[in-house]
């Protein structure tokens, strides 16, 4: 239904009809929380075997080091060698650390704005440029803008399209000012869109020129065998494209096991070039005698390579997909299809998150009336840097957490209230 | 024997009964290591019950929280109680985080460095400070050194005494610089002398007036439940009497399990007051979504609370003390008792070190003729900073990792080695 094609009339009648819905819910004493990117129990239920005390054997690692004990600060070369299969590099330009990746993105980005991008004297530390910006694609990650914004860069925004980032706007931003220090991506099933960068894309990004020679890209691959159908989408290597392009250092590659086995207990990586490398770890070494390798030897031994993650994959997808089909179809039998102005969704195969746009100035009061009646969505304009959603339009609908009845009836409460707030609009004209 | 009393013709007999002693001990081509304070595999083998996937039961919380799933920044509560008891002070002073007490030491600086000591505006980012310093009690720790020399710090040595660093001295440094903006401290069975800080120490430590407002101490508590004897060595709790003094920002206390369960799978936590710990929280909410819970969920259900560390702590010192002893029984029997510029060593009652003092310099080449021999000790300097002993004369005793009959062969050799370069110094007066 296109509701700017309603009489007077009809729209009266339909506003009715609406808030008589939304009035039914509200007296349901409802209390949904579709806020994070949260893997449900039965998810978590994947992975209690990677707990059993016998799948650690005599707990020491391939080549025979005890993991209880202190030492190897790059994690083992099995943990490494496995993140380095899901992150497409060999295991040498692997770091495995802790349970967090993010963690290893504030850590990478607090050791370039102290340190610089290398030890070779010509790279200056970020904090001594005090015009540092960097580029955010939008709507995306409010994790990752959090963190440049408390380094104190001035977040670009740069919108986000089904096959990627804007890539005529980055050429242009990154080309003259050396002061653009680097960008944010989440490249296969984005946060939130779950839009899949092209292989174009990527090659224009290992590719284009940059006035800052330490200019580096943030590549979380958060979600890169996160799919809900046969197999992951296909996607160039962006460290490949990188070295191909004669820019071997351009891309630090961050992944985890976060949304595999345990957000709370998992394993995550890091991957660049040799010269990265070897920096990072002149100052981890200074940092940790090393992480936890008793987490790690568990997770090598229970998903084994890549094939055994793809494998424990389906079953997540098994739990997922019913999921996010559940959205689409509120959203279809809602709004039958996409309608700018009115209501847009995105149709994600893989990752944890589904993108609504409202009509401009809406969502913020769109999210307000689901909150009344006891439905919690990430809050409008945490897309956005700054937590400001100049359009206040983007919703970020995270269906993993809830069981399907209850994401049924928040995703409808969301439509009932889009239509609220979109008929009073038109009334009002 | 007090070498500088033999005659002549006596210390050549002397060097020959050494030099064929070592040449005995060199052709047995041993490998011996006593560089790290690591625990043996018979100390691993006491926490392997918390590797039980039973002992985690449903995975979560007292208060209910999946430990499996996203968030708790500053840990489980239980987690920062548990540790609050460790570092005696209530959970609520507590962050609990991952493996590694020396990546929060790192952290924290790393944050002070960047962002000043709190959310105040008043507390300038340390880099701002060019000429900035930091108190380093020598003997000490190399890692803790090696931290404030990488943020571009010059390290003040001061010299430690049974009873605790040279407190008159300190008083001194931070009185008037306001560029003194910190100081190191391994109060308990310190690293590597095994002293114990006397209360009279940290009270003065508590009170003393420094230049510096963000003056802080960075208190690593890592063996403060290590003893050897029938209970840990009593001691005033620096925080508390940092609060008594009307100072209670002084200090940060460290503390891990990585001694009592596993150095490379324990759980670490930091302690402050009120204000530093929203200041830290705030930047580590940045950082990460949070800690391992299901390793602090173990750690807590293992241990349960200090009494039930304590006795598992009896267990390790049954293990470490004979080792400590026969380190004890070598010296004594190579040397009856201490004598200054001949050999020096302490007797700790708990810890992980004994610290050994030969005369002024001859460190590097006992150890080094040590090395010829097969035995690796820590590196001479390696207890002071930049790694350089002006006195060349420490050397640092690990024994918990070798067996006891490695252990004896490795001191018994270093003692020889002392005599050696010895007699020849003397020989060549």
């Amino acid at each position: 239904m296109d509701y700017k094609r309603l009489s007077k009339a009809q729209l009266e009648k339909e506003l009715l009809l609406q808030q008589s819905r939304y009035d039914k819910y509200k007296a349901m004493g409802l209390s949904l929380d579709m806020t994070r990117g949260k893997p449900c129990a039965a998810q978590l239920k994947l992975s209690e075997p990677m707990l059993d005390q016998a799948l650690l054997d005599d707990y020491t690692s391939e080549s025979g080091t005890d993991c209880r004990n202190y030492g190897i600060v790059a994690g083992l070369p099995e943990a490494r060698r496995f993140m380095g299969e899901l992150l497409g590099v060999p295991g040498d330009n692997i770091i495995c650390g802790g349970n967090s990746s993010l963690n290893m993105m504030y850590d990478t980005i607090s050791a370039f704005m102290m340190f610089g991008v290398s030890n070779d004297e010509a790279d200056r530390p970020w904090f001594e440029d005090k015009d540092r910006k960097f580029i955010c694609p939008v709507p995306g990650y409010d994790r990752h803008f959090a963190v440049t914004e408390l380094f104190g860069f001035k977040l670009i925004p740069v919108d986000i399209n089904p096959d990627g980032p804007d890539m005529d706007e980055i050429e242009r931003i990154v080309r003259d000012d050396p002061s653009v220090k680097g960008m944010w991506s989440v490249p296969k099933y984005s946060n939130p869109t779950g839009y899949v960068y092209s292989d174009e894309c990527i090659r224009r990004l290992a590719r284009m020129k940059c006035a800052a020679p330490d200019f580096r890209i943030f590549w979380d691959d958060a979600y890169t065998i996160h799919f809900f159908n046969d197999s992951p989408a296909e996607q160039l290597n962006l460290y490949n494209e990188c070295v191909k392009a004669g820019n071997p250092d351009r891309t630090i590659m961050f992944g985890s096991t976060s949304k595999i086995t345990f957000p709370g207990a998992g394993i995550a990586a890091l991957a660049a070039d040799k010269r990265t490398i070897d920096f990072l770890l002149s100052r981890i070494s200074k940092q940790t005698i090393g992480p936890d390798k008793l987490n790690q030897l568990r997770h090598v031994k229970f998903l084994k390579d890549l094939n055994g993650v793809v494998a424990h994959m389906k079953k997540h997808a098994e739990i997922m997909k019913p999921k996010f089909d559940a959205v689409q179809d509120v959203f279809v039998s809602e709004f039958d299809a996409p309608v700018e102005g009115q209501l847009q969704w995105t149709e994600p195969e893989g990752g944890y998150f589904i993108c609504c746009r409202t009509g401009e100035g809406m969502a913020a009061q769109v999210l307000e009336m689901c909150k009344q009646c006891g439905v919690a969505f990430t809050p409008a304009g945490s897309t956005h840097p700054y937590k400001k959603d100049p359009t206040d339009s983007y919703v970020r609908i995270a269906p993993s957490y809830p069981e399907i009845e209850q994401i049924r009836s928040a995703v409808e409460i969301f439509c009932i209230c889009v239509k609220i707030a979109l008929i009073k609009q038109l009334l009002e004209r």
